[in-house]
C-alpha cells in the first residue's frame, strides 16, 4: 500500500501531470469549444503569456492537442492547437468534475455535453463493461 | 465566451478548487481506499504535513471529506477523515483520470473501482439521461 503513493507510473498522477493543473483543464475547455489560436485561448481565459506557453506544450507533450501551423495569405505562419481523440475522451473528465461542481459546490454550468448525432445531453457515469450503470455509491474500490 | 474564463461560478472551476490539485486527488485516492488517519495518508503519500493539513481543510470545506473525532481507551483524540457521499462521486473522476492515464499516458493501475454487490469492474463513461453509453468521440461541447 505505502508505495503506491510514489509510485510514478500511476496512471492517476500520469493523467494529472497532463491536465492536473487548473490552467491545463481550462484551455482544454477553451479547446474542446473550438477555440483553436493561442491569441484566443488568451484572451477568453486571462491567462499569463508565459503560462499558456508552459500549459499547451504539456497538453501537446501528453497527447491531448495537437500543435499545427497555419498561414493565411498575407500573414505570418501561426501555431494552432488542435484536440486530438485522446483530448476529446477527456469530454469524460470535463464532464464529471463540471456535475460534481454543480452538485456539490454550486453554481451553474453554460458548457454541456450532448450527442452529435442526436442532440441529446450527456454526462459523466460509472458503468460496467456490458453498459449498465452503477450509482457511485454502490462502488468500492478494489486493488487488482 | 470571453467572460467565462473569468467566470468563478464555472462548476468545472470549483471542483477544480476542491479537488483539482494533484495532492488533493492522491489524498482522496487513499481515503477512498479507506486510510483515514492523518497519519496513515501522510506516509502513505510520503506527503509534507504543512500540505497535508491545507488539503484535508480544503477537502472538509468542500464537502469531499468530513472530519471526526474518535478516542481509543487510554490515547489522545485524534481526528479521522471519512469519505461523503459527495466524496464517492468522486469515483467517476478518479475513475476516468486512471482510465485517460492508462490509455495515453502508459502504465497501468492497480486501483480500479467495482459494482460492490456484483464485483463487475466499473468504469467512466459518457451516458444519456436514459443510461445510453455514448463514444466520446461522438460527443461535441454544447453552450446551453
Amino acid at each position: 500500500m505505502a508505495i503506491l503513493g510514489h509510485d510514478t507510473a500511476c496512471p492517476i498522477a500520469h493523467c494529472l501531470d497532463v491536465i492536473g493543473d487548473r490552467w491545463a483543464l481550462l484551455i482544454m475547455r477553451e479547446a474542446l469549444r473550438g477555440e483553436t489560436r493561442f491569441s484566443g485561448i488568451q484572451s477568453a481565459l486571462g491567462i499569463p503569456r508565459d503560462i499558456l506557453t508552459a500549459r499547451l506544450a504539456t497538453l501537446v507533450d501528453g497527447g491531448a492537442l495537437a500543435r499545427q501551423s497555419y498561414q493565411q495569405p498575407g500573414q505570418r505562419a501561426r501555431d494552432e492547437y488542435l484536440v486530438t481523440a485522446a483530448g476529446r475522451e477527456l469530454f469524460i473528465i470535463l464532464s464529471a468534475l463540471g456535475e460534481w461542481g454543480v452538485r456539490h459546490a454550486g453554481g451553474s454550468t453554460a458548457l454541456r455535453f450532448a450527442d452529435a448525432t442526436t442532440g441529446e445531453l450527456v454526462g459523466a457515469r460509472l458503468a460496467t463493461a456490458d453498459g449498465r450503470i452503477v450509482d457511485p455509491q454502490q462502488v468500492v474500490a478494489v486493488t487488482l
